[in-house]
């Protein structure tokens, strides 16, 4: 394979994944990014800790990472659930021995660069990308945008920088791209619950903490360190709002009401909701994700998702990891091919998991407390057990698969067409684990095999 | 009402029209354009003939102009269908004396140009508008994207600077702003039918001439002069597309077996095909459409439609007619108010004309020389000649009423899915102006009318 200069926009997890597969072809790799060296800054305070799941780990794995970030997960098999005036339950996420990983942003953020260095990619940070030549893979940096700029000409530049990509931006100039940008009504903001002072978590740490509420919910992940990272998603306006909320006298008073029992785990609530900004949530799609064989786009910068499935990071390296197969079967020639193809491949899985995604949120914040969900899925668990070659649920196929989100999304709307059917049955509290119920499951599926 | 001081960016028919209602009310009004003035240069050849109907007339008879505009207009009063091996038939737009009006893009923006400047609206040309300042309302123009700037400030300023607005683009990178452009597969190319000898027109002046060919399709509109504006829509790759293409041999070879009735009519074919442009067909929608009291967009900057429609010009002035009803309601106080009442207004109309002009496609391109098509609109007209209370057609709705256009596409798709189940009427070619037909249509809509 012919060595190459190659520039990448963008020092995040996909730009520093991207750096150490590229590294493996030895082509010369130069990270750009506009913001200073992560391991020498304090995070930033607007941080959804990761949950890493196969797609992810199947990528790190695939270039030998794996081990090494593995101790900086923690898994989590398990919902636990926060229900008001009622005692704390689990919902486990698949079989025996499976589970999500918790993973803060930051710390493996760092891991990665120092790993991509390793591997001998240069870095070079608080250089800001103005604009970029997309036919001549020119890239151009500099202070300010109207200041004086720096010139640097590559043989390939990747956009590895994010929902707002400059790269893309530049892209989306052209005619005939498609491009959406997609705020859900929704913000988040990050808070935290510290670890008990002999170092152990608060709270089960091998679960993903939720508190639903409706409109509304609190979510907390586990860190190394016995700290837990929460994040609250609320409505940006209305009632029970992060408008609503101007003061500390009005947080506590919302706090005491809706999760009376995290007062105690939360000692800098106030202040952590004072000083952390509200964060917007954004659905960002856009085609076609590459320039000739100059330009390709990876990770959030091509489709940015909203965080409900866990699986911003996974879409973000099983980019990578497909895109790594396309150039191995065109041996890394005909650049211009291998870009087509990738954005052949992965835009319709992109597209299902962004739709996944954005359902996943109703699901979190409201389904997951109701009655009739938890029987309709305690249905589903027990055909899949019973039939596990006829039925894999949707949540385990996205996130215990390496089958496409595009096939889990449209298998997925099948088998809750067959389970709306099924939960209409007469007296279904009772006879779910009846063989008519099974028999009716099977002819669901029969019938959608035929077609 | 307090007089502002006042920018419009863009000199097109939406900023020109725009300039004169704010002059109305005595604003002071600053037209910026990027471009030189169009009165002094050659036309484009990149223009589709606008179709003015009942809301663009509206908006201009308001601010007391429309007399002035209609000496520029011919009336359309129907489709001229032109199949190959069938003779020429006529499909009527509407009932006696309902018309739809052809003007040249280019010959209308000269005039609106001049009568805003009678009113006392201060153009200037050839300044490019490279930022805006929103909360401050400046914006910045000059040679060169990185040259030296001119800084203005204003009281407000109105992005009218279409589909690619500048305006736009700043507020787009903005947190919670959505915003899409999608392309359509296929693009278009003017072409051009020059006028007889003696001045008169070579087809029937008094109708859009279309040529359906099902994934493209040629049309004509009439000029005053006696030619045609005629453009080709067409897929921008595969089989009869633009970029099959590429000589002169392909294009005439094309055009005798596609159009062979038009080969006479179009002695400068070859020459225009050549010359001329292949532009892009896009969908744009954005929200919201203003920023404080200080920022709005007007017409192809909030929401670019696709031409089939033929309504984008009519809902680019509806906006200004609508906002001036809004101006007027709020006595021109308050214009953060005045602005969010127009985007909330306007949104769900724009975003139905949008939905419609994307469907037309289909119609125009292929249906419009289908026979279950044709019975079906003459069902419609039947039903609707009987019964003219109950059912206006669709194409009538938007074209022939001020009735806003997401009623119409809501009461058209009721109307679609009722017409749906009088197709699937055994024998319906010939009962279709039966007593039972009559029946279960009136049927169908009660229905609607009881949900």
């Amino acid at each position: 394979m012919q060595a190459k200069n190659i520039a990448i926009v963008g020092s995040g997890l996909a730009g520093s994944l991207l750096a150490i597969y590229l590294r493996k072809y030895n082509h010369q790799v130069t990270v750009f990014d506009r913001r200073p060296d992560i391991r020498e800054v304090k995070f930033s305070g607007r941080s959804i800790n990761l949950a890493m799941s196969i797609r992810g780990w199947n990528a790190l794995d695939k270039v030998g990472i794996g081990e090494e970030i593995r101790k900086l997960a923690i898994p989590m098999n398990k919902r636990a659930m926060h229900v008001n005036n009622q005692p704390e339950y689990y919902q486990y996420y698949g079989k025996e021995g499976e589970a999500i990983y918790s993973i803060s942003r930051g710390v493996l953020n760092r891991k990665m660069i120092s790993l991509a260095e390793e591997s001998g990619a240069v870095f070079r940070f608080n250089e800001k990308v103005w604009d970029v030549n997309l036919p001549e893979a020119k890239i151009y940096t500099g202070e300010t945008e109207k200041g004086e700029w720096k010139e640097y000409a590559y043989d390939m530049i990747f956009g590895c920088d994010g929902a707002f990509s400059r790269v893309r931006h530049k892209m989306q100039r052209r005619s005939r791209f498609d491009y959406s940008q997609d705020f859900l009504d929704a913000g988040y903001k990050e808070l935290g619950i510290p670890a008990n002072d002999d170092g152990t978590h608060k709270l089960d740490k091998n679960s993903l903490h939720i508190w639903p509420r409706g409109k509304f919910m609190l979510i907390a992940l586990p860190n190394l360190d016995g700290s837990f990272t929460c994040t609250l998603f609320m409505p940006h306006e209305g009632e029970n709002s992060f408008e609503s909320l101007t003061n500390d006298k009005e947080v506590e008073e919302f706090w005491k009401q809706n999760f009376p029992d995290t007062m105690d785990l939360m000692p800098t609530l106030l202040r952590d909701f004072e000083n952390n900004p509200t964060s917007a949530l954004v659905t960002m799609k856009c085609y076609p994700w590459s320039y000739w064989d100059k330009v390709a786009l990876v990770g959030d910068s091509a489709h940015a998702i909203v965080p409900f499935y866990g699986q911003g990071i996974n879409a973000g390296f099983e980019d990578i990891s497909v895109l790594d197969d396309i150039i191995g079967a065109y041996k890394g020639e005909n650049w211009q091919e291998i870009f087509e193809k990738y954005q052949e491949t992965r835009k319709p899985s992109t597209d299902a998991i962004a739709e996944l995604s954005y359902r996943n949120f109703v699901e979190m914040s409201s389904k997951t407390a109701d009655a009739n969900f938890l029987l309709r899925k305690k249905i589903e668990k027990h055909f899949s057990e019973k039939h596990p070659n006829k039925w894999i649920p949707l949540y385990t196929r996205v996130t215990f698969t390496h089958r496409p989100y595009a096939e889990a999304l449209e298998i997925g709307d099948q088998q809750a067409a067959i389970m709306d059917e099924i939960m209409q049955i007469e007296n279904i509290e009772n006879v779910w684990d009846s063989e008519e119920v099974e028999k009716q499951i099977i002819a669901g599926l029969n019938a959608y095999q035929v077609v």
